[in-house]
């Protein structure tokens, strides 16, 4: 046991180093002075630098086959965090790859910034090949390390054992069920008006409203936050949970959509095992697992009409009128409304598939060689067309829109819809399992849902696989029926 | 030069290190849930860990004895740096060591916020015998690498080279003044009445006066920010300087001089020389020159009838009426009301002295084995009916007030009256040399005298020693004249 101590010891450690670099990455986004940004900058580098000094020390490989060794001792849980260790080691990055590839990064999110301000992927273009061909060289020695090839490596960093061979044929059905289900939205919806919301909505008053959303879900504001930053994310440290929002006074529908969704991050976040929460096995189980947890927040439980009708009279409390848009149905068909449009951010839940399968598409081709830098915008213009039916009138709108790529994030975007899917079937479990969960929402009483998700997907922590842990919880791995049949549900059309 | 090189990027590292230290410790004192205090504990403890361990490596060690050997070749800026290198490796205490007084100082600041609650000494006693019981191990230590006695060690740890030695004469002297200085202060004020403050101030108000203060002496916000805490302080990390106050509505006044204060050590962190100020040589010099910064800008700059008479309109136009109590004489006579008190930190100019030389001769007494813990409350009392003529009804308003002791700050207390002095000194020095100074201050242009405290202070960093730095900035090192010569000027009574 005492190889297996030393190295939970040297985890823990990484660990806090990890948990501080977030706490200081929080800061940068939130309310660091724009002068420091330098200073921060080579602060996390020597951070990082430790952390990984550290894990690809001689003493830490000799840790790791020394407990490998003594497995037959370790209970299930330590057998697991072993595995999580030793995956953490393999994975490692050769030290001047890394720095290549953060200095590349770099580079490349500052010009796509400039880039996208002015419209002109020219500007983007030789930093992102110079991505391209690092991300080649981490996906090759990823890959080496892991037996995998270049993308499934990819894929494998932002959810553990995801393999193309399993993203395929789900998104081949997508791709052949999207059309249909978008055309028989617009259908239902045709007559359909929604009334505008008259504002302004004051900050104070949103952040209020927001606030008392994240505590009827269960957010435990003793070990996390809610702060304002440009783009909207869930972070901080272990047991020190911080999301964030901004504030349109025109318009407090969106904001208060992502306050729910970053809810839905920071809940898992906050109810990994305690137990473990300071050793790799005590890690939210990937990112797949992580946006089903927003999305089943955001989607299939605050856009029900239920959840709908409790919010009601809290907006007429906390704007101080009765509002006629406020109204529950108002809300959901605000909250529902399916229309094709050029950013993914701002797609609804069912032309937001195709968007991915788009950028699916287009880093496995820039990946394989086969889509080279430079005609990714007309190769962007061209799938939005066969996809969603409309024309790419810019790059800013088109394939500037998104940092993923600039800032090194390949084989990140299947984990949304993979994540979506994800959340139908979770939910469709959960709601089977617990009647009261659907009549609760209209209450705002989410105890039973948030006690399912805790007790099937949270307390769990990286113990299972994704899909594992989906059978664990629903019966079986992720499939798209549960998702489908949300998506015909709610929005109409008949599943094939 | 490749030795020093090598130790310029360890120690910048270090920097990083500590100014990442110094940002999580801003948060955990001012916006941190509270249940992530332990947590932020673990990262903090983790940090500095690290730290040690690459300061006391034995390639450090290597390092240091090669570039001394190649000093020749190193120009002065580069020899001082490598002074405060081998002085930093020098002073550095076994790791076991660092552990134990760690945990000790935990414990005791724990058990002392109880004791002060309840104000019961014997709740702190046991703890705070341990902690003395590590001080003498840890000025042993020190004492042994620099070859110095223990008191003289604990103080060299606050300010380098400050000596007993060279604190006696200068105390002695001040033990003899400051009884006649009180009385000529409270003979003089017997009549003056201070017109009470109409409240509530709005906290927003305050701090919008605060932050146009902090604009008005050159506090740059790209590189800083005010917030609030329980305890006012100036952390933060290099070239992001973050200060904080705490609000009252019923009275502006302490909360507005404390940000005076707390800017004036945040110009010093402002102001530290570019070009070094991610080495040893590029920090503050000392804990008496930082204490010399804040009270130079409270005591010299801002209780001053020229910035007072700046200040009347500000608070008009903040607050919104025109109250007699905004007066400029009359915020004179509240800012520089002399009355002995059993509090330090709400003691005035005159009579904080007295708190500041019990502590000294207290301190000294237990370091030396000649006080026992268990009979400071005693001595404590004893020593303030001797000093300031006042009976302590108990402890939380005696020998619990403060928290240095508990926290392992000893030699830490007469920094702050050594910094009363030599803001004196600088202050006359700056006045002299420029003429416009006094008059800038009744127009609230501090240039004048914050350019010289950039040249003369700021930009030197720990280039000098702190009588050096004194000697090339006002003629002569630490002497008293100039102090007692401006109590007498502002408080009444004559020079001996």
């Amino acid at each position: 046991m005492q190889a297996y101590r030393a190295l939970s010891t040297l985890f823990g450690r990484l660990r806090a180093l990890g948990d501080a670099a977030g706490i200081l990455g929080w800061d940068a986004q939130t309310i660091m002075p724009t002068g420091s940004a330098e200073g921060r900058a080579e602060q996390l580098a020597v951070l990082r630098g430790l952390r990984h000094d550290l894990l690809v020390a001689p003493a830490t490989a000799d840790l790791l086959a020394e407990a490998e060794a003594e497995r037959g001792t370790l209970r299930p849980w330590e057998c697991a965090n072993l595995r999580e260790m030793r995956r953490a080691h393999a994975t490692a990055l050769p030290g001047d790859l890394v720095v290549a590839e953060s200095k590349a990064t770099s580079r490349a999110e500052m010009a796509w910034r400039t880039a996208r301000a002015s419209s002109d992927f020219t500007i983007l273009e030789p930093h992102l090949a110079d991505v391209l061909r690092l991300q080649r060289e981490v996906a090759a020695a990823k890959g080496a390390a892991l037996g995998l090839a270049p993308y499934d490596a990819m894929l494998d960093q932002f959810d553990p054992g995801l393999r193309l061979a399993r993203i395929e044929p789900l998104f081949a059905e997508l791709r052949r069920e999207i059309p249909a289900l978008i055309a028989a939205a617009r259908e239902r919806q045709a007559g359909d008006e929604v009334l505008p919301m008259a504002g302004p909505f004051a900050t104070a008053a949103q952040k209020s409203l927001g606030e008392t959303m994240m505590r009827t879900l269960g957010f435990d504001f003793e070990r996390g936050r809610l702060d304002t930053s440009l783009h909207p994310f869930c972070g901080g440290a272990t047991g020190d949970v911080r999301i964030t929002t901004r504030y349109h006074e025109g318009d407090f529908t969106r904001s208060l959509m992502g306050v729910l969704h970053e809810t839905g991050h920071a809940l898992y976040e906050q109810g990994r095992p305690a137990q473990w929460v300071a050793q790799p096995v005590g890690e939210a189980r990937g990112m797949v697992m992580h946006e089903s947890q927003s999305l089943l927040i955001e989607m299939q439980a605050c856009r029900t009409r239920e959840f709908l009708s409790f919010l009601t009279p809290h907006l007429v409390e906390t704007f101080g009128r009765d509002d006629p848009a406020f109204a529950p149905d108002n809300l959901h068909r605000l909250y529902t409304r399916v229309e094709p449009g050029l950013i993914r951010v701002d797609a609804d839940e069912v032309t937001y598939p195709a968007h991915i399968l788009l950028r699916f598409d287009l880093e496995r081709a820039m990946i394989d060689g086969d889509l080279a830098v430079a005609d990714l915008p007309g190769a962007f213009d061209a799938g939005m067309r066969e996809l969603l039916g409309v024309a790419v009138p810019d790059d800013a709108r088109g394939c500037l829109q998104d940092i993923h790529w600039p800032s090194g994030a390949w084989g990140y975007f299947p984990t949304y819809t993979l994540g979506a899917v994800a959340a139908a079937q979770l939910f469709a479990a959960a709601t089977t399992a617990e009647p009261s969960i659907l009549p609760g929402l209209a209450e705002g009483d989410f105890t039973a849902l948030v006690g399912w998700l805790r007790r099937e997907v949270h307390a769990k922590g990286s113990l299972l696989s994704t899909d594992e842990l989906l059978t664990e919880a629903t019966g079986r791995p992720l499939r798209l029926d549960a998702y489908l049949a949300h998506l015909h549900r709610r929005y109409g059309g008949t599943v094939h």
